[in-house]
């Protein structure tokens, strides 16, 4: 989350200005944010997604007046707004059709809700496709023409960009990559969808807490059975703990996640051929410059290369991604200027 | 292949004219091609591929004057040609890297040598994304905005569109959807290029006729297994005969290469989310109107609804492919009709 440290000052912002709010089922975080991608002010507040969707979009339209005072510049300098929510949605509608995380919000006209609220024209899209492009364009990607980005938390989310534009897909269900079929056999893992063998029952934050407390009550021993018999909470940090402590049995969980992720991963090369995959949210160990994270990545690629082509695997760059938790506000304000630029075009309808 | 009866005369076409060149292991066909996808005229030849790469660019740039001939117009009216061969490519160097029913071409400046034969400026493309920009173009997916085709031949290929341009990915392997991972099992089958668990190996003519083989010598009865113990040759073409006339094995073996397209199919739309997946090649089993086509599409459909969301099980149109081996030489047409707009807009560079 950037504090006040990370922004910089209008007067030497690059315009013209975009705010990108990204809603989650938890937070808010809308940030200022200029044309070439720096955070000039940043908000954040908790959902209260029981408050109704009324409540919480005419707070997101407050926030985006709210972080243009905190830059000390006009609402009206803001060229346009970037709105990213979780999906389903229909994207030309400006609706959410169903997330599970926002009851209430399906069917809601959220795009246009927030336009009102703020008096801003709003881009409407899928939250880790904003993810996707913010990483693409300041981000892990900022040097590729095309990238693909999932994002590994609670659930698993894709975005995908190539040559510069974010996929939306026909029905707005581009880059749902979370439910790519990785295990079309009769005992795969069941997906929240419900559906059995997609990547997220096996590469989410719930399938990796799942698969341990399965293997645990298998019988497994080492420090992460001591740690969760003495009352600790099976999340994947203490997993992550684990591993960098040397216990095999938190490692092993982790490197099959990886494992699977290097299974979906080969498919996405051979049908998006991007510059890069990266890997973001909560669920990347450290990154790089942990041993974790770096067995984690490692693992990934070991995958990936004994199952594509070598000029693939050699060129293809497989890495985290880096904006972290700023990753939606910064790419929803950057496919909001997409659209600016596209509107601004001479002659443009 | 059309036939002159097919052709419309030069004098009722849209120009400008476009070549198309379609390089296989053993035909090489060339389509003039106007504004708006009809052919008028088209020609065709072995590729007699021992000759060797010189004499067969040779070959196919003198067709492009040949079909210029046939129209009754100058080949200087063709504003661009367009040539798909198989791959791997390197598209922007326009050369194959290395395709199997192609000898000697490895590394081969394929692109140039055509150019300089036929003396005009070439469009360079993967075979089966040519096919897929054509069917995109003029044939079964011509009312929408994205599409993908899977090739089921010899081996799998495909073509991806996204808002009307034709995907060629960042390493020249956008598409290769035949070595999509639909099997991560130990017990996966191998593909020809030699990794286990592809697309390829469940769905191509060469896997259908492996499958029947093993079947067969498993001990199956009916009326194929009488066929091919008479020395019938176990072909597609056969075994679809068979399936056609009631042999439940036939059948069988035909609905599980359905299956596992579906399974394959289902990533697909949740990667790319097309408005329609198209199956063509050789393997179509007749089409929707033949009994087999008809139960295989059929099946197909049926796998992905019970893997997909409701919505794109319900939005996403799967269906035949309807240009058959024209696709290929008149989406090459017009992916050098898409560069040559691009290029002749005013400013462009």
């Amino acid at each position: 989350m950037p504090t006040r440290a990370d922004w910089i000052p209008a007067s030497t912002a690059h315009p013209p200005l975009f705010a990108g709010v990204d809603l989650g089922g938890t937070n808010i975080k809308v940030g200022l944010v200029d044309d070439v991608g720096q955070t000039l002010a940043f908000h954040t507040e908790p959902t209260q997604v029981d408050a109704g969707p009324d409540d919480v979009c005419r707070r997101m339209g407050l926030a985006v007046h709210t972080v243009a005072g905190l830059a000390g510049v006009a609402p009206d300098t803001i060229a346009r707004v970037g709105l990213g929510t979780p999906g389903p949605q229909d994207l030309k509608a400006g609706t959410i059709i169903k997330a599970g995380n926002l009851p209430r919000f399906d069917g809601y006209p959220v795009r246009d809700a927030v336009s009102r609220a703020c008096g801003l024209p709003v881009s409407f899209a899928n939250d880790a496709t904003a993810a996707g492009y913010g990483e693409f364009w300041i981000g892990s990607a900022r040097e590729f023409g095309s990238s693909v980005l999932l994002t590994l938390g609670t659930g698993v989310g894709g975005g995908i960009v190539i040559d510069g534009v974010p996929l939306e897909g026909a029905h707005s269900h581009g880059a749902e990559c979370g439910h790519n079929l990785v295990d079309p056999s009769a005992d795969a893992r069941h997906c929240p969808c419900g559906q059995p063998g997609h990547l997220e029952a096996y590469c989410s934050a719930t399938a990796l807490k799942t698969r341990a407390r399965d293997v645990l009550a298998a019988g497994a021993t080492g420090s992460l059975a001591r740690v969760v018999a003495g009352g600790a909470e099976l999340t994947p940090i203490l997993i992550s703990r684990e591993a960098a402590a040397g216990d095999p049995v938190a490692l092993d969980l982790i490197l099959d996640v990886a494992r699977w992720l290097g299974i979906g991963i080969v498919t996405l090369m051979h049908t998006v051929d991007p510059d890069a995959v990266l890997l973001g949210g909560a669920m990347t160990f450290g990154g790089e410059g942990h041993p974790v994270g770096k067995a984690f990545i490692e693992r990934i690629r070991a995958e990936v290369r004994s199952r594509t082509f070598p000029l693939l695997a050699e060129r293809t760059a497989i890495r985290f991604a880096r904006l972290g938790g700023d990753a939606g506000y910064v790419g929803a304000a950057g496919i909001a200027r997409l659209e600016h630029q596209r509107l601004s075009r001479p002659g443009a309808p």
